[in-house]
């Protein structure tokens, strides 16, 4: 429980003073009841810093780099048909320090992208309540076969492959992509050959839960990896 | 995707017709839009039917016993601050395929448990939701000592313990009852001595995203080791 509030500021930071974005000034003003104080702040790009707040801006103080995670995990994932659930989809992925979000296009997918400038938002709060130093950054929609053509270390959550636990790979040179379908499963020519595939269990679960176990074990993984090298 | 539509029907079942309650029966004919034809149902005490729906009325068809996974698993939780949070706690739990969700009475706890009638129409949906046969029972509040006292297998969740992973022990006589506690931690005499503490990673999750993760792990387990003996 962190009681000094913490803010996304965009950068570039210039000067000694920087201003606090619309969004995170309401939350800070309006929900949190702070008009002043102790702040820290991120750019969202490993970059954070601790200073005082007023009226909207911060006046600099101490400085430092926060290293990004490896390896980067990416997160291909078919939208949601309701709005609420793409919500939680951002949110928790972002919370767990999942790197990227790709809204996966795919033939029996239902539901479509949220507009990206209602993802954004949703993100920069996810990173202010967790107090993280990198924003999750959210793009797509786009094809299995471009995931599989451009990222590293693709993975597929499938409700029939072998189980989901250490023996995940991460020696796919510093990356991990994980693609969660829609509830309707792949068309049968969707996705590639050769792509393993993962099982969460025997449930055939929504969207979002597949997400969020998912992304839970690889940050969990990657975490445990890390403070163990 | 089953499109035949899956209800939780109350036992007892007498007769050769069960009634559909008000709530299952809005979902059916105003959601889904079904006022007749094929129907699955479920008491959610492992017992299933298909049969034929019509006005609020099964006509009761071919019925059979789905056994209950074990371990059991039990999730003692601390109530989140918001009754969405709540409710997704809720949700996850039951579709992921937890047994029994026990409110967490905890020293710095800033939640209250939702109203049982509430919890119970969550977990009906998700269990009608997720095609399902056994409905997560939800219980509570309690406090930590009397899980310890009265659950089997108690692990509790904590940023600061070991990696919560493929060492998770199922021997416990059939049970396992994660703890995922409040964002404030426990106070200091609170855990009783003993208790493993298993790790989601480093970051300080929120109640339910904690909750979500570390119930997709132990479910996952809990159906790979079943299809493995």
């Amino acid at each position: 429980m962190g009681h000094t509030p913490h803010v996304f500021v965009s950068a570039p930071w210039d000067g000694a003073e920087i201003s606090v974005g619309e969004a995170s000034r309401h939350h800070l003003e309006k929900v949190l009841r702070r008009n002043d104080g102790d702040i820290s702040y991120t750019d969202g790009a490993g970059r954070v810093g601790s200073g005082a707040y007023r009226a909207g801006r911060i006046a600099r103080g101490e400085e430092s780099e926060v290293a990004r995670p490896t390896p980067w995990l990416t997160f291909a994932v078919a939208a949601p048909t309701s709005t609420n659930r793409a919500r939680m989809v951002v949110e928790k992925l972002a919370e767990v320090g999942v790197d990227r979000l790709l809204w996966l296009q795919s033939a029996w997918s239902q539901g479509r992208p949220p507009r990206p400038s209602r993802t954004t938002s949703w993100a920069v709060a996810a990173l202010e309540q967790s107090r993280g130093a990198w924003l999750l950054e959210v793009a797509g929609a786009i094809a299995l076969r471009d995931v599989a053509a451009t990222a590293a270390g693709v993975i597929v959550a499938d409700a029939n492959g072998d189980p989901f636990d250490g023996a995940l790979s991460f020696s796919s040179g510093g990356q991990l992509t994980v693609v969660v379908g829609p509830e309707g499963g792949f068309a049968p020519d969707e996705v590639p050959a050769g792509l393993p595939r993962l099982s969460l269990g025997g449930q055939i679960l929504r969207i979002e839960t597949a997400a969020i176990v998912a992304s839970g074990i690889v940050t969990a993984q990657r975490h445990h990896r890390g403070a163990a090298s």
